[in-house]
């Protein structure tokens, strides 16, 4: 096997990435000035020396605890709880947010043998138990294991005495009755909004 | 910018990859385990040094002249000739060609200010003149660019005396005549083969 099937082997296993694909970007790469292909060597080389996990909320970060939990500009008293590390990201490109955030590592899924134990619950309800959070949003995906964990949260989290919301599902904007599946449009039926 | 951001900022450099798919990408990576970050760092760290291009078809190689070129199994009087080094990949994945390949680097383009001189035609003429080849097949993509140089390269290769054919353009295998675009039933009109 030669350097390019080699290059191409590693980046199938990106997700999304399937095999044509990897074949483009792996010519891209031989293509390009060779400083592009060192430049990305050394990010990957030295990203998880780099990066670690914020021992507060979960998220990745340079420095522990991450910004987000140390910016006093923040508000304390809400916590946004997401599913995984890259939805801090998502959330903070919307810049709708303001809170600080809670990283539960996963969704309960019993068919994959994910229960709430292999989550970040404890600390949840520990970081709740600490004191000053009034709000916990619910930022969970739409989805039977999203709503699986938010219900599970909600039974929990309503004997700390803290606000509990979800997210709203319903139509995104800009998009189209005609193409709304059955169950969003459902919802946004279940969700309507008094005007 | 932290760590995330700056491979984020590369991946985003590759082709058809937006700024999602970077953060998805580079999570995915921060996720995985630490020696698939390093493996592929090796690679790319190693790629322009391992990689050159063939002195005799052009095509990206460890060795030189490239194993097709100095394979006895293949056929020596046919030469493929294609845009660019990838496509040499796609066409060998097909396994329908035995013979040998030609890289231009490019297609005629004046509006870019590629014209034949900056494509290696002198070598594919020289080639040609060194004796032993009695067939061209032009491999060039269907668009204006590709029919410019096809018809160029027919001008030149005729005095030469060998075959000079086009792979054939038409409707898709399991296309549907309802979705082909105008040109392309057009060209599989013209291109009908009796039966």
């Amino acid at each position: 096997m030669n350097a390019i099937d080699r290059l191409v082997g590693l980046l199938t296993k990106l997700p999304g990435i399937g095999k044509k694909t990897a074949g483009r970007l792996a010519y891209f790469i031989l293509d390009a000035d060779p400083s592009y292909a060192r430049q990305l060597a050394e990010e990957l080389q030295s990203l998880h020396s780099h990066i670690r996990r914020c021992s507060v909320c979960g998220s990745f970060t340079e420095t522990d605890p991450c910004t987000i939990c140390t910016d006093p500009g923040r508000d304390q008293h809400i916590l946004c709880v997401v599913e995984r590390a890259q939805d801090v990201r998502v959330i903070e490109e919307g810049h709708e947010y303001r809170g600080r955030y809670h990283v539960l590592g996963g969704l309960i899924a019993p068919l994959d043998g994910i229960g709430p134990e292999k989550l970040a619950i404890g600390q949840l309800v520990n970081r709740i138990h600490r004191g000053g959070i009034t709000e916990v949003i619910l930022a969970l995906n739409p989805t039977v294991e999203g709503d699986t964990t938010a219900l599970y949260l909600h039974k929990i989290l309503k004997e700390t005495g803290v606000q509990v919301s979800r997210l709203a599902s319903g139509l995104p904007v800009g998009g189209d009755l005609e193409y709304a599946d059955r169950l969003t449009l459902s919802r946004s039926f279940r969700g309507r909004i008094p005007m």
